[in-house]
């Protein structure tokens, strides 16, 4: 298979845009991630968006986003999944150019998400789930999310304060973001007051309604290194898999299989074990979904993400920092965007332009992205050329 | 790039389903194409479905198809391209085989369209459209197709009759299809008779809403032969673009440029031109379509359509057969399943196995199926191994 870089990436700044169609937002971050590349060149485009349809009445992405950015008659492929959508944008970018059908493909991520009301975004959102089995009945992720947080306190003790603290480290980390939608340091107390939303989890342990977009430019490495652009990060692995889309269907309310069994797939393509990736940046929908899925990718044993997180490893200063960008949590969660930008801190940290939220000689880096309670998910390794 | 063969093919009859949710429909279509394949493996799958989000309230079909097939953990893919989100099913799984990342890959088309009111499924359509600059104006696609037969009539002198000359003779090749939504025929009188939609489109003009499934299995030519099914049916060619969304944006209101484009990508990459295939299924959503279609595929030349479907050319008998299933308008159109079942109806023929309506020594094929007013468009060829 062809040895695949990012050659480009581009982020606006997030947060509930209202003067910003989700066209504006595409075009915006395109146009960044062009400027960045130094190149104008796009064979193919792929976006990433999850339900366009409901949110703002406009299916047909493929045609509309190729169309608005001037770019007529390019092929384009828009994919869905859910939450994990951009992510999956970046894997269609990664093997249209690894099929040979085009080089520079542009991976475009957006959510509008603030045009309609909160109520209407959580139905939006609920199409995620199960319809037939859990949206039917009333549920919505945040009590998915909060069921298996139950579930986890319950089995292995993870207390309310290791929950708060993936909050307050990752709102420490967006604080020196400048694209994040809540830049700010938030407290382990704050965390602990604030609103109720599904016991155990509160308002601070969500991720937020967002608008947002985010892109990347894929290319063979030969062509890469034509644009004479240093250090070269490349694409080594990509995973992905899928589980029951319905919570109550899985073996066990506590395993991620879809996110163990993309992890792995991907860290087999690149040839590596977890031990060997320096940081990642990975779906903390919940908080409690950041302690599941260290657990799921082999970070930690089970059960012990919430004292890993309490004890600092994960942080900026930590042995394996997780979401150096600020996280779903501060960053903000335009679903399709999510995926796409996660790629963009990694890049930005790869190519040591993170600033005051560099991680010291990072050299590889995880992204994970999911969907659902975790029924879908994708996961890249990224490495800078030595 | 590998050589990639269409190893399975499965459909289901096509109609008002409403015993049958788009999952139970999704589950009949793959395991009647595993059935023919001959094996089950199935290394990734792709989804086409163009808003099952508006139609029945669920997206992350990426995770739920895989999990109603019993196949959870595998690598899944949803795409949406309007009504050729098909097509990019089949293309999807194209790249992935022509990747490496997977072998055999099944690719599904659906989409449950009567569960919701005909006027619902009107705006669910019309989010093909673009929402500023038409949806939000009111018009629908009997609309803006009307607009185009109304100038193609104006230009060209296409004419009243050639127009239901298009409906007469593809259910004329729908009769002869057991798994046509509307298998019978109809005169030249009843279609011009018809209820008026949008003049100059009457009802016998408009394809159907329609549920219904489809499904098709890709390998690599070696690994295709192992499975010792013969004759071998390879898609030899692959070609998609992108025009602009609204139709008032054209450059020409009479030219499918997308058509053009995916046409000529596609054959160029088979290595053949035009002549060199020997019928084709395409996407007559409206009688002006497929008339509009020939021109842009350079069947015919432009103002041509009209006259050469009169002339009986595009006959099961006549020089250049276009679509012996019974096409849109008699088959049906579940929007995401259509361009699945192009590619089922094209390897049926290759393989000799049309019963009735065979085209005798078929060799090629082409299948073009597109989104919107034309503003996305893919295109597979199609060839039987000698």
């Amino acid at each position: 298979m062809k040895d695949i870089a990012v050659v480009g990436i581009g982020l606006i700044k997030w947060g509930e845009l209202w003067e910003k169609s989700f066209r504006d937002m595409c075009v915006e971050a395109a146009l960044a991630c062009l400027e960045d590349a130094g190149t104008d060149r796009v064979d193919a485009v792929t976006i990433g968006t999850m339900t366009t349809g409901i949110f703002v009445g406009q299916e047909h992405l493929d045609s509309i986003i190729p169309d608005y950015l001037g770019r007529r008659l390019t092929p384009a492929i828009r994919v869905e999944s859910a939450c994990s959508s951009g992510g999956m944008a970046v894997r269609g970018a990664f093997v249209e150019v690894a099929s040979g059908l085009s080089d520079f493909v542009l991976a475009i991520g957006v959510e509008k998400m603030t045009d309609i009301s909160g109520a209407e975004a959580t139905y939006a959102l609920a199409t995620a789930a199960d319809q037939e089995n859990e949206a039917f009945h009333g549920v919505t992720f945040p009590g998915l999310y909060a069921m298996m947080a139950r579930a986890h306190m319950h089995r292995y003790g993870t207390s309310r304060d290791q929950l708060a603290q993936v909050a307050v480290k990752n709102h420490h980390n967006g604080s020196l973001n400048t694209y994040a939608q809540f830049p700010f340091e938030v407290t382990l107390d704050a965390v602990k007051r604030s609103t109720m939303v599904a016991d155990p989890l509160r308002l601070l342990d969500c991720s937020p309604i967002t608008d947002g977009a985010a892109a990347v430019l894929l290319a063979p490495v030969e062509e890469a290194r034509k644009l004479g652009k240093k250090p070269l990060v490349k694409i080594t692995g990509v995973g992905n898999a899928t589980d029951t889309i319905a919570l109550a269907h899985r073996h066990d309310l506590l395993r991620l299989e879809a996110v163990e069994m993309a992890t792995q797939r991907a860290l087999g393509m690149a040839g590596k074990k977890i031990e060997d990736i320096d940081f990642a940046e990975v779906h903390d929908c919940f908080t409690i979904a950041e302690i599941m899925v260290l657990e799921a990718m082999g970070v930690v044993e089970p059960g012990r993400g919430g004292p890993a997180t309490a004890e600092g490893m994960t942080a900026l200063d930590g042995s394996f920092p997780v979401n150096p960008s600020g996280g779903l949590k501060s960053k903000g969660h335009p679903v399709g965007a999510t995926g796409v930008a996660q790629i963009c801190e990694a890049v930005t940290q790869l190519r040591g332009e993170a600033e005051k939220r560099q991680i010291p000689g990072a050299r590889s880096a995880l992204t994970q992205n999911m969907g659902g309670s975790g029924a879908s998910c994708v996961v890249h390794i990224l490495e800078v050329e030595s």
